[in-house]
């Protein structure tokens, strides 16, 4: 069994590597038709996607998934329609190819340009959402990456309908079906080789929770660009406006809590917590948020639990948030250095020079004033497409769309240049 | 022992990120005046160095270490001094910290800038070449990066003695010493724990020889940017300037054969090989280079050694020659994308269509058009520097300067944005 998943997995590299080659000098009008022949290919088949979908449901409910794991599972007729849009809208994208970051002449004569071109071959594994093997297929092909998709053994069934569907659209605009293939193995045996196939694939990108993430960090050998964890503050300045605080908090803990983006400590400066704090407390207990504080938020709020150590380094993705009266600016910052995770951070503030403090002293990927953390998202800075959110420093930091699944080379032309 | 290397490492670990956040905000001014400090310092302590690296020498001869290795563990007065103009070439260099990549602003007003910041806590694992630790720690300096140094055993006093001078210079400016930090531990725990400090170390960069390089690769769980190893081509297209071909195939194969980006293989198009092959044959053996031929090579060149399959995938490294007779452009390319390490690649013709077809379709860091594949390099490329020649297309590909050794961050400005 592990043998054959090895092999198939090797199989499947070497042929995406040969797509790769393919697609890296595929014209933007042939991925377009590709991505909308895959659009077209889901409405025809998805009968077979949904019966597909259906033996999946069905293993999982046997096998006592939870309500939530088996609706994260689920296709429907409107899902299905969803996934056919996000083909278009890639389609409709601009085509991140063959751009020229920058060019010069050096003093001999040469001219160097660099030019940004496809990764190669960019494998994804990712948990159980089946909807994952079409967005990210879409978003691997318009940026002219072959795509190795690992997703979850529970959605084995309808990825490989997916998978089959794709396939066919792809040959039938005259590109390899290895531009987009599906392992199928759901051995981790196929996982652990994807992860180590150094040579043949560019890039690995874990979509899913914290443990796959580590899994994946810890075993890989080819490059990965972790994703995911966001333990994010929210800090109110002691010139903080405090209904735009609130709302801002508000909004950042309860819009949609399961996310990384979201919320999960709030830091308030002592000079307006006795104002602030019961204002916003509120707030959020009339929410359903559970409150964690301090023992100077405490006092401010009765009602809230004591907040332990745990607390401040806790994505808990749920209604609960961890509340610190701080003494300054200096302190927000210090404490969100120590137990933030480098993902999205916010001060409220109407000083100047503590929107900059702020912004120039924590480190981030996207840092806001006067904003809620919750923008941090591909569609909301307006790339169009979000494959996910980088939570390393390297490639790619915060959200990723289609130009941070490519990289450059340079070309250099010349007239007989030697070197001296 | 061992706990004692992993507690080193531990703490300075601790110090560099503790460091990094200092230097993430230093100015321009402090960097430079820590930079020639350095260089400073490096002059008043040299007896000091030159004290310490005779230790290395006597222990590396006893050891019964090769003449060349030797010689690359030397310091003397004028290496000194090559490492100072270093380091004060890199304080006039520009400040890469700072730069606004692109902004740009949405409809809901808020107003995104990519701002380029340093990575934080940079690793540098290299060998013997004591210099690295003043290069390395130069560079990571002016990026805002705290440096964790780990060379070999070898030059072990060299390096204390270079990280102590440098270390006093940047007290002597008011930077913290943990800015350019040397793991002193020689035990092997040392470099396996600095490879999995994840959350500590943003980026490790090996230097040094496959084995090394392979080693990193395999172990390291922080992001790795791999470095290295270079199996460049010549393709002469039937069109080529025979002259011009053969000056360039020369240049590349002989100027430095030690380096990553000469040239191992020669592929020739077999239109142009009867004429071009007895041309450039005699060139390359008269400067002392061993052909080593297909069949259709050894006909044309009769003194010509055969060439073994291993042969096409040798980086020699050494005045050795793999030439192939091709039947096209397409078979150069399909060779190099077989073969090569998508390092430098070149191709020598004055035909438009087939300069085009060479640059659009081989995948590598560097493809040259008429000039010869030693150029890849951060100073020829006009960078200023070079902390190595990434072989990854992650992050960062090919010559990497300053801007490589930076990342961005998203400042994201509004007045009471929430997500609806």
């Amino acid at each position: 069994m592990s043998t054959l998943a090895i092999e198939e997995v090797e199989d499947k590299a070497r042929a995406a590597k040969a797509a790769a080659q393919v697609l890296a000098t595929a014209g933007t009008t042939v991925k377009n038709a590709a991505l909308l022949a895959m659009a077209e290919a889901l409405g025809c088949q998805s009968e077979e996607v949904l019966a597909a979908n259906a033996l999946d449901i069905a293993g999982a409910t046997e096998r006592g998934l939870s309500p939530h794991s088996i609706e994260r599972l689920t296709l429907s007729p409107k899902r299905i329609a969803e996934m056919q849009t996000g083909l278009r809208q890639v389609a409709a994208l601009p085509d991140p190819i063959g751009a020229v970051l920058s060019g010069w002449r050096r003093p001999n004569g040469l001219q160097i340009t660099k030019t940004r071109v496809p990764l190669g071959v960019i494998g994804i594994i990712f948990e159980s959402r089946p909807n994952v093997t079409v967005d990210a297929a879409a978003l691997c092909l318009k940026s002219g990456n072959a795509a190795l998709l690992r997703g979850g053994s529970e959605a084995i069934h309808s990825n490989i309908a997916l998978a089959r569907a794709l396939g066919g659209a792809l040959e039938s605009v005259g590109l390899p079906r290895a531009c987009v293939q599906l392992i199928e193995s759901t051995d981790r045996a196929a996982a652990k080789r994807l992860m180590t196939l150094n040579g043949f694939v560019d890039c690995l990108i874990p979509r899913g929770g914290a443990s796959l993430i580590k899994a994946v960090v810890e075993t890989a050998t080819v490059p990965v660009i972790e994703t995911g964890t966001g333990n994010c503050h929210v800090y109110v300045d002691k010139d903080a406006d405090s209904e735009m605080a609130s709302a801002i908090i508000l909004n950042a803990k309860v819009q949609r809590p399961s996310v990384c983006n979201s919320a999960e400590t709030l830091l308030v400066h002592k000079d307006i917590a006795e104002t602030f704090l019961p204002l916003v407390g509120a707030a959020l207990v009339k929410a359903g948020v559970e409150i964690r504080g301090d023992a100077v938020t405490r006092a401010l709020l009765p009602t809230a639990n004591p907040a332990e150590e745990e607390d401040w380094l806790t994505e808990y993705n749920a209604l609960i948030l961890a509340v610190k009266v701080v003494d300054s600016l200096e302190d927000a910052v210090a404490h969100i250095a120590q137990y933030g995770t480098r993902h999205s951070e916010a001060i409220i503030t109407e000083n100047y020079a503590a929107a900059q403090a702020f912004t120039d002293g924590v480190d981030c990927a996207a840092v806001y004033v006067n904003a809620s953390t919750r923008f941090t998202d591909g569609f909301e800075f307006g790339f169009g497409a979000e494959i996910g959110i980088s939570n390393q420093k390297l490639h790619a930091r915060g959200p990723m769309g289609l130009e941070e699944l490519t990289t450059y080379k340079y070309v250099v032309r010349g007239d007989g240049q030697i070197r001296g």
